[in-house]
């Protein structure tokens, strides 16, 4: 990590800090292409009533709003803390193509903020998840996926 | 699986099959709380520009902000597809109860949807990521945590 990055970091750490004080959770996320930051993220899980809104989800949405397309290709994301299985996931989605962070999880989790059980939970067949997951209908399920293949205009993403 | 729950998953799949004409992706959701439907989503990430907006994520979105909260305590998700890493994630941060889904990710690969390079992103240690992944300024990392354990409102999710 250079020092402009360093910067990029330090500025993510610092909107955890300061989301605090505005009621958010104690986690910030900056996305920046080529060195210039396409946007800023915060915790806003409680104050937005919105369970998705970690730092890196929210900075991932705008970002993506900002750019006007899902595709963050070439993006950074700087995260004041390790992302959690989703926030990691949607760094996958938007193609993100290198994450740095400070706080580790083990950093996390002591501060009440304990990502193990998902990391757990995304690894354990469907049998042994602790949030019970069953298919059903398995003869409708096919016909969503039959109308996207006949679509001429499809968009793969 | 009732015939409530029948009705309820075939309302996520016909909501896939409705946003593929919408140009959407093929997937579709409901958040419903015993019997009462919540929300509902539709994959819009390349309409909207927004990687996270799987119908998954959509749908809980819009629940917790039909119930002001973001705790879906007890409410069901019914999904026209098992949930990507991301949704699965977003489902445990919300204290979804329960997942019902209709295709598997088997079949969502075959569409050209494969979740499996994420499933294995997810359990793999950071030395083994595709997406690179580095801790930097661990000395900075605590201070965040700090101001939060300091906060006497703080609101733990």
């Amino acid at each position: 990590m250079d020092d402009q990055e360093g910067v990029l970091l330090r500025r993510a750490i610092r909107l955890a800090c300061e989301n605090v004080s505005a009621g958010g959770g104690p986690f910030g996320a900056v996305v920046a292409k080529r060195g210039r930051v396409l946007a800023e993220g915060a915790n806003r899980v409680v104050p937005d009533a919105d369970p998705t809104a970690h730092a890196e989800v929210v900075a991932i949405r705008a970002a993506a709003r900002a750019l006007g397309t899902h595709d963050l290709s070439g993006a950074v994301l700087y995260a004041s803390c390790e992302p959690c299985p989703m926030c990691l996931a949607a760094a996958w989605w938007a193609r993100i193509g290198r994450i740095v962070f400070a706080a580790t999880r083990a950093d996390a989790a002591a501060a009440g903020f304990d990502d193990a059980a998902i990391y757990e939970e995304v690894a354990a067949p469907l049998s042994a998840r602790r949030l019970p997951i069953v298919q059903a209908l398995p003869e409708a399920a096919a016909e969503p996926f039959r109308l996207w293949a006949q679509k001429a205009d499809r968009v793969p993403y």
